[in-house]
């Protein structure tokens, strides 16, 4: 597998009306999403709506994103479950289904026996039993579970475990771990909110659900910050803060979803209980696209 | 169905050594706990590792559960999944297993988005379409979403919503929903460590983790406070209460497997990532039993 | 010092328009408050805006209560400040004032350095140079910062630390120290939310900020609890539920003291950054106390 | 006053073996960061213990640093106390002392009736009776109160709130404010977890503990930076980043303390509660600067 490293999209899922999985709106945003310089795609992550699917789904999904997406693109599907032996049979599973990579969120429900040893022992077996890299991945907005550094710089010494997707904003243990993780060691931003910060302190790369709606921006941000005009960087990730806000944090996927609808995208509705964007924040959020500077699908494509 | 109230036994699931499911060892335990005047089981609860466990397990875990239990015992099934389609089809599958009621968490994974309102929605559209009734399960330890007394008196109005097992230990709001729920309205403690105040404040009965190693004095504490012995209640609920916490907040689930195999019921391992209780943990466990007169099993069956 | 027990009422501290203390206001508190069999009075608690008075105003007000109230009633003060240094020289001025014993707030500002040793050492020396005795004052929802069991048990070993008042809402804890607390330690409630629970769980009273407004009604908690009539005393605390979180969690101090305007107490305004309860809270507070069956002062003093 | 941009040190309050302060070594330690292009001195910060002293020695202290640093050094001091009058009147109080900006903290003992509306008039009052500017200290690790973009972003409209010292290291927030902020408002890094990646942001500038002890680590971060050499920067900012976590989150002051007595300076002990850093931990600090290449003061002055 080739370096992690680059701008992700985590895709939403969409859905038919009658909330079934709906192909030919994948692909058609898998068709714009193509048409950027974008390293690959997270399938079954946060905004994929991972935990609202079951397993056939997750299944073809990964398949019809490896099918829709260019061959040298990455698939990373997320594929973290409670019990280690899932979570190792789900990866496995994905992999057979064109996975590149597996993002693996630490087991959440039992928090308070998750010390650092049982996290370990967790993530170790997964990566041992799986045929592709493992992406530990830290989100605690959702997990309610904040992994520190020295546990990932533990981690990071296994030869299978390629990386760190970390949504949490806590950008001083990414410049830590840039330090102590292993030589090779993939560190990827979980958030645009955060991606320039990120790049600054070492990251490889950024796992954005704002790629989604605006990937030629956060595609500028990573070439502008490689190409040293840290100047201009900053002003995009200015420009870009607010609206990021908006689709993550502050609305969540229902926003994502919203927002991509709004530039010409399927985005849809959410399974339940996630609802549709209310409507009155469906106007702040188009006026919040719009101060951003994000373009509509068509003009870009 | 009958009102819920009195001692229920949120029961471990058996594993064997290989991580299957022990029929055998479940029925010698049901052997144990059907020997006093439990009101019922909660199988699939946090302590039976619903979260572990496969459809299929869960189902016929149920099913094992019901044959073997005394008939007029109520079985209470988990089955709250993130999303709210599946829990749905879930709770049909388990009233067909032969579950009495479900208790259903609420879907945590998006916890910034779940509103009181779409939580209300969700567990609505659960109640409406189950065919038994519901029991809201409020476990902000696991979930990091705590569930606030006016949503949660504005669901005990639907006529399919039948009470509530609450495991924050927040009696204050037991004691508001006493006055604010509907009647007929059921609250279940989800703690022993808080057993006797959720009765002085009116709750029906209690889901306790404790009432599997130390069933006669679980419902020893129920029977005092009804016959009006609040003082000798009082000195029991203090004698169990450090037992209690090393079997749930303290050690967990581990701990209390450990806990049935110490006292001569089949505890054995939980699932991975959760592990065997430390060698020390454990002989300071079996101080603590013993220091709280928590009898061995043959003793009191 | 007589022992610690039976009901406290943490007295708001009130202020002129030109926000000076308000000494006649205070004085027509006390007369109705001295009409009923309260133990005593806490000054300077959470309710009395402790942190918003200067060190005279504080030692004026301890000698005001002590001048205004019966001999035989407890002034408590409380004395904790963020030094520990500081913390003694208020304690022994707040004693030469005329308090009888000190309640101390653990010092919560460098949170992440206050381990469970640092926290004990801070109490003891307060304790060991206090001439009155003291009572730990847990209060995580003020301070973020939540003593454990085992702290708290190790404290009362102390010859002049007589208690705690815990404000946490966590009953189980309670139980767990009537038990593993040294013989005689007192417990005391910090809120009438969970007063009758305490109380079954073996606290020895209470201090309740709804005591300032419904003496009469935590009175009768208490008396029925210890006349063994726990029917009657369960339905007097499920309807003072709902009315005990709106002057404490949900609107606070402000609220408290348009409670006591509204049953014809002076309750007055707090001191900024605190400000007036809104008009719309203030009529649903006015409802609330009315469901409560809370009674103006003039009918029950 | 100048803009606030560039390295500021929040220098710790050095105290005698009797705990008195202790003139000498704060000279001597001035006379080290003086020789360093630091922008000025934050006096009673939270590495400052203010929570630990009286007035009268806040007062002493400003002037102290006031008349031992160049007088073009900016002279900053922490002034937030919980009541609006006092937190106004200390900042009148500092100003006449010689401070030239006031760094106010929230006030958060009453978190739960700290909306944004609550703030925003209280530090408009502040702001509007202060004679130097002020500015707003987010500091959640030790407040428990994260104040929000848009609260911030309105309190930048005042014209007498000159900038925001950030040390929650949410550095997406920092990202939208720089958008969303008045034009001028200065934003200052917290900590030098985060410098490089803040900056990246468009901090102007930042408050650094690690300022104290490695002054030209944390400037030489900056100038690279601003020379546009952020490759160069990002490998200083990873090698400083454990050692900040060391001095900061993980042992907090007395491990600054000791890191500045392990170098050369003056650091000596903490106030009580606050201890001095356990021996252990102390030959773990010193191998954690030397691996960070955080030279003796001697070296470099």
């Amino acid at each position: 597998m080739p370096r992690l490293e680059g701008g992700y999209a985590p895709i939403p899922t969409p859905f038919t009306p009658s909330s079934d999985l709906d192909w030919e709106a994948l692909k058609l945003n898998l068709e714009f999403w193509n048409s950027f310089p974008l390293a690959g795609y997270v399938v079954l992550g946060s905004n994929g709506e991972a935990v609202h699917l079951r397993e056939p789904e997750k299944l073809a999904l990964i398949d019809r994103v490896r099918q829709n997406a260019p061959e040298e693109r990455q698939v990373i599907a997320g594929t973290g479950l409670f019990s280690t032996t899932e979570t190792s049979a789900l990866t496995r599973s994905a992999a057979e289904a064109g996975a590149d990579a597996a993002l693996v969120l630490p087991p959440f429900y039992f928090r308070g026996q998750m010390t650092n040893d049982v996290l370990a022992r967790h993530f170790r077996t997964v990566a041992d039993e799986s045929p592709i890299p493992v992406i530990v991945y830290n989100m605690p907005a959702n997990t309610a579970l904040d992994m520190p550094a020295p546990l990932l710089a533990q981690l990071s010494e296994h030869e299978n475990i390629a990386g760190l997707k970390d949504s949490s904003g806590n950008i001083a243990k990414l410049s830590e771990l840039r330090q102590g993780a292993a030589p090779g060691f993939a560190l990827l931003a979980g958030s645009a909110g955060f991606f320039l910060p990120a790049l600054a302190a070492g990251a490889d790369g950024g796992v954005l659900a704002l790629a989604n709606i605006a990937p030629q921006i956060c595609l500028e941000i990573l070439a502008l910050s490689r190409g040293g005009d840290w100047e201009r960087a900053r002003s995009l990730q200015a420009r870009i803060a607010r609206a990021n806000r908006a689709v993550t944090r502050q609305w969540g996927v229902p926003a994502l979803k919203a927002a991509m609808d709004l530039i010409g995208l399927s985005g849809g509705l959410p399974r339940p209980p996630l609802i549709a964007l209310a409507e009155g924040n469906r106007r702040e959020l188009q006026t919040i696209l719009t101060e951003a500077g994000i373009p509509a699908a068509k003009e870009t494509e």
